[in-house]
């Protein structure tokens, strides 16, 4: 398979085309923009997590997204639920390790959640080094202290080690699926500076494997596209809170032509 | 009672002069955005769910707001006591059943919780059939498979059955007492790529039934404040996420002159 | 030690060049925008309420935020484990005692919390007088009933029997240590329409705690940078959505000239 800005663009059109549904299990910060963030896409986002819900809405959905922030016992028991729910109905899902390595109670439970085989994993460098090797405690809070180029290696081997497709997000992002490794060269520094924007971009690689048979392109795709948006976001942004609000206008906004301009892949 | 523009700039006038207490338990989606909407329209916004506060908050509103968005056994005890003290009280409440009919256990809960004699039900088409006939798994996640047409028939039925004022929002927002229904031809697409803003039409209609007596008018009312600022916003945005900026920006400039030259009912 | 607009202005060099972590246990409608004032302000949040986690944390933070505001049990018996866990590591904290005197079961809460030797606390005027008087029922749900210079006395007793530098918000702001009292004449009206402004004051007056030893002058720091962000975007706004999303753009622009011509002590 080709991944070049064409097949982002198709990716894109597909989930327009389609709305897939898209189950979240994620923390309490980034509820509401991780929904808005998946609408302004195109795709059908719902947040459901009760104990009695996940298990026969996950059956329903065509894409299940787990984040491991604002981390509870309740919570931690339903995505338990839900990850085995998804297993069995063969529903892809993408795992994102907030603060994993932080925290020990988390790093336990992100390790027993890889046991049931998500397609893709998004984290920064800390969260993918400490996920992969144990390593703990060289966070700052939920905010990486490595460079994401410092974690591809790692990313190779949790690919490997997991089936997963896996994305590290910094001033550059990585995707690889262990075998074939690819750089995305877009996004703005200031993007760190708004909440939850890594959160975002797992969403929205969650709808990318709604509608993308490769998970490895399914990945890339959907970081490709939170970046350019990112990015777009931040030329007209002049402090975080219009960055947070472009955002979702330039989501909403993007096309084809604005892909193929401006996606640097290498 | 005359329903006119005239009247619901009454509602409106009434709500910024008393600023009623508004009690919400409701979803994990739209904490913030539904108490930024209660407040730029004048009220005064509490979010309280803990078992332990729910029946004594309840006591000292002017009226209560249940909503059934990222469901919890804990959430669920909270409004099982609540809608209980509400009509020892004659607190008026209004039911919000999210995604009712798409997963058993919120259906279960929906209607036990009817009986408890809502002042108001405001939902999307496939709620209203699936909460008024019990047909089962025809939404798409907490979307709407219906236009609202298609349930005003049910509406009618589900007032007359409950005693409640119920509004089916969609393209066109119809509202019913079960003798009384009204359309509202008012707001805009793109509302629904912003989330939760049905959620805040349940929240504004608790905030009219706090100063109207009326229920039908009360649902009429809140409805068109909500479609009136929305397609105001829709017009000066260029997506969602300027959309729901300029909403709360509408809702708090919003004047007799406005709903008086844009309020469509028919 | 000297309380100008250059202190203020120190202080908020010094978290832009440390980059505090600030963990936070707060309420679920304020989880995001919390989150993203400190992140606009230069310091690293984090939201972190699980039982199993919060003492880990605490102890890896430069400051603890608690926040009463949508209280449950879970999160109630997570903040009684932090704010001991933050006496045993030494790491300051501050109290937002929302609601307090309107239910029961927070305001025994907050009093319980208070033995566990608070830097500091913020509230509204009701709030304060609830706090240190015990006279319950004053507030309108979590706005308060009284002017700022109603509880400027309750404030001073608060300081003396707790040991923490206390902030009132109102129209005018006030700061106490029991013996050192001073106001703060900025801020605008219309932050008032914006859910949670008051708590995101608490949360910045965390990060201030956090890099300045004299809890009077951090809780002077953080409100005043709160009011001047605040009154500049307000100047910038057409409503509260606008004054949202200009708020954050301000205190990203902080910088020592404006703080300098606009902050009024007295």
């Amino acid at each position: 398979m080709i991944i070049d800005a064409a097949a982002t663009s198709r990716c894109l059109d597909a989930i327009r085309e389609r709305r897939p549904l898209i189950h979240n299990i994620t923390n309490l910060v980034v509820t509401n923009t991780t929904a808005n963030a998946l609408l302004a896409l195109g795709a059908s986002p719902a947040m459901v997590e009760g104990a009695d819900e996940v298990e026969e809405f996950v059956a329903k959905s065509a894409a299940l997204v787990v984040n491991l922030g604002t981390m509870s016992a309740d919570r931690a028991a339903a995505m338990r639920l839900a990850v085995a729910a998804a297993r069995r109905a063969d529903v892809p899902w993408v795992l994102d390790p907030v603060a994993v390595g932080v925290m020990r109670y988390r790093s336990w439970l992100a390790r027993d959640l890889l046991a049931h085989a998500p397609a893709a994993i998004r984290g920064n460098a800390s969260e993918i080094l400490n996920l992969e090797g144990g390593a703990d405690g060289m966070a700052h809070g939920v905010d990486s202290t490595a460079g994401s180029a410092a974690a591809v290696a790692a990313a190779q081997r949790l690919a490997r080690a997991t089936g997963a497709a896996v994305g590290v997000t910094g001033a550059i992002d990585y995707v690889t699926d262990g075998s074939r490794t690819i750089g995305i060269h877009n996004g703005d520094a200031m993007m760190a500076r708004v909440t939850g924007l890594g959160c975002t971009a797992t969403a929205i690689v969650g709808a990318c494997l709604a509608v993308e048979q490769d998970r490895f392109a399914a990945v890339v795709h959907g970081l490709a596209v939170t970046a350019v948006a990112g990015e777009i976001a931040a030329a007209r942004a002049h402090g975080p809170g219009s960055l947070q609000l472009e955002f979702y206008d330039a989501l909403y906004r993007l096309d084809a032509a604005t892909l193929e301009e401006r996606i640097r892949f290498g």
